[in-house]
């Protein structure tokens, strides 16, 4: 089994931080493709960005605690985590919903 | 009559500047000040910065859309955008509740 990448503990996980790492519209649009609760792999997230900055913008998701990220050999599926929304679920799930819409 | 500070115009207000900006502990934390609806002075924000960075995290929240500035004389009044709280309703009013049970 490959290296699996670090996530922060929940309790870590920071309101302001969260708002920071949505504070970018390719990483609102990388929310809206995973906002179907599955796992995503990059491919899918169709931002006009190169793929390093693709990942600097699924290291930010992360670090922030709103997504998982699991590695399946070469591929790694990325998916929204669970207990975060739980923890924030008025302001995440409002959220999903006003880009559901398109608005903003 | 002072001359009066810029502000975005709703239409032009946008998500990923709106969370971007209440990306910041401090600028969170003039949000639960203002979450009264009610006009607060500079004073009131019990932020733990000085004079020029707290001048800082006043002019990215309203540049964001997110709060309305007023001077009258050398004294500047700020309250919520009701606009902009209307638009975003569902995310900016249960982050307002958040920040009052002191989460995050």
């Amino acid at each position: 089994m490959p290296r699996q990448p670090e996530h922060p503990d929940l309790e870590d996980v920071q309101l302001a931080r969260v708002f920071s790492a949505l504070g970018d519209p390719a990483r609102l649009r990388i929310m809206t493709v995973l906002a179907d609760r599955t796992e995503h792999q990059r491919e899918e997230f169709t931002v006009d960005v190169g793929p390093s900055t693709l990942s600097h913008h699924m290291k930010i998701l992360r670090e922030a605690g709103l997504t998982h990220h699991r590695f399946e050999g070469t591929r790694c599926f990325v998916s929204l985590r669970a207990d975060t929304f739980d923890r924030f679920a008025t302001v995440l799930d409002s959220t999903l919903q006003l880009l559901a819409t398109d608005q903003g």
